[in-house]
């Protein structure tokens, strides 16, 4: 089942089912008003929501014609963000790419980020600071139901509703400077973009393992393929993710948890999902990084293509000074 | 005006306002069904609440009995909680407790932290780790209607719809570790408490002063005063904490911003409003920190008195082990 949040005038937005190819969409309003308001009922309504969504793939519901660029982010608001860096590789080359020491951890790393506001998949991001060093963060991300303190990584994976992926904006010259003072990342962390559809975990087929996805994020700068990193070898599942963040919190319905940069040791092949990373590499290679951060007018895409299925429709977003 | 949430078995409770003296409590519905509801549209639905309490002050509205034992949080739930450590004489005595090098920052410390439970005040805290050195913070804390980003500091106070008091519960263990980690905290930082009643700042008469407030939180531990901290030296206003947190985001409706642990550099007379700081002191007395932290069944209290006004009722906290 995939899920998607039109604009009615409200901040929550309307939840929609969109059929596999993408083209149709039909208001789940019968069901849930919000996808919120399903999640906080999950078990009860998702039932509901999958009959919707057969009916209008089978074509028993006419639905309307569906135009993600007229998207909001499935979740537009939400209760927790909850952002890993669950790919080891990409902390280790982005500790070379800021000349920051490596972080060793015996857990995941974590921050808490804004949730009140994740931003549609084709709406421009402002690039607040210019002296911040804009990058893009492409990420997986999976949206909880209700989760209880104290859970184990199995059981939590019960716990994942939807999946989806995000672009974590990101003002790496901040961020260095957040981390020296390890209390975590506000300036440096604007709004997150979110891909036009959340997709339950079936809508991977075989690219879902265990609570972790072996599907690759392509990124694209300007036109040209920035990266088509897959995500196999994210070092922590998402069940661990969840059960960490579970440790002394319940974490409510909504809650979304972010597996940090995709990144793979084969980077000489697949590129990377950010900007600071090929930086990092640029530096092992020949001692410099020569790709600049982001600048005003570039344009960042990122789709998930598994055997021709762009299973979350398209993030395409451009960047304007504010 | 004094208001306060009940119980009603939903997620946000039920909006109240609150008499003066705190003796009687009157529903809000007709008004906004909940706080959040009514932060979000807080210039239209204001003037309406307070008729409301006006009424209840009056005698025109008889209303019921309020327990503060019987409320949950004003906001039970919300999208943003950013706390700051806006006292810097708290962060050096912490410094000294914890053992380790202070923080040096050209802007207010501050981390954000689980917003979708904040504790009702007289709810047991679950000791979640019997290694974490549970400790309490007393802290001011504001609730905003939308706040745009970029605002300055004057601009921003006036952004504040409510004041309160909270105990932001601290694994300080945890703490010490993940701040090692420099993502902020997740795991030592559970589900904060929020104190019965949130008022505008009105109500605090004198001792609310260009976005910074002088009365003293009085913190008991086991019915013995542990603190009465006056929180005029609190080294960045409120406007000011606003304006840093609001750099790269609009700051959505219901946003709470900490002031960290009220402190005074006057210890010796007003004590302290949590574990870790007189731990800072009687290392800096004597080489050693005496005082433990929390233990099953501790019980901790918080109140702000101003000439006999108990303003925002009080928190009653007892703590269990898991």
């Amino acid at each position: 089942m995939r899920l998607a949040t039109m604009r009615n005038g409200t901040r929550d937005g309307a939840l929609h089912v969109v059929t596999r190819d993408g083209a149709r969409a039909a208001s789940a309003e019968g069901v849930a008003p919000t996808l919120l308001a399903a999640l906080e009922e999950w078990e009860r309504v998702r039932p509901d929501l999958e009959g919707l969504a057969a009916d209008l793939e089978a074509g028993r519901l006419a639905g309307v014609p569906f135009d993600e660029a007229r998207a909001l982010a499935p979740l537009p608001r939400t209760w927790q963000w909850l952002d890993a860096s669950a790919f080891l590789n990409h902390g280790a080359l982005l500790s070379r790419s800021l000349g920051i020491d490596p972080i060793l951890s015996p857990v995941p790393l974590m921050y808490q980020g804004m949730s009140h506001e994740f931003l549609p998949p084709h709406e421009a991001a402002t690039l607040w600071n210019p002296r911040g060093d804009l990058d893009f963060e492409g990420e997986f991300a999976v949206i909880l139901r209700d989760t209880p303190a104290g859970i184990d990584p199995e059981a939590a994976r019960e716990h994942i509703a939807l999946v989806t992926f995000v672009n974590d904006w990101s003002q790496r010259a901040i961020v260095v400077e957040e981390m020296g003072r390890r209390f975590g990342f506000i300036e440096g962390k604007p709004a997150t973009a979110m891909a036009p559809i959340a997709a339950t975990p079936d809508e991977l087929g075989d690219a879902w393992q265990d609570g972790r996805i072996t599907a690759s994020l392509t990124v694209g700068l300007n036109g040209e393929r920035f990266g088509a990193v897959p995500a196999g070898e994210m070092d922590y599942d998402f069940g661990e993710l969840i059960a960490y963040a579970a440790r002394t919190r319940n974490l409510a319905a909504g809650t979304v948890i972010g597996s940090g940069t995709v990144s793979s040791t084969r980077y000489a092949e697949t590129g990377s999902a950010c900007i600071a990373e090929r930086r990092g590499i640029e530096i092992i290679q020949t001692g410099t990084a020569s790709t600049p951060y982001l600048r005003d007018g570039d344009r960042v895409t990122m789709r998930v293509e598994i055997d021709g299925d762009v299973v979350f429709g398209r993030l395409d977003q451009a960047v304007v000074a504010r």
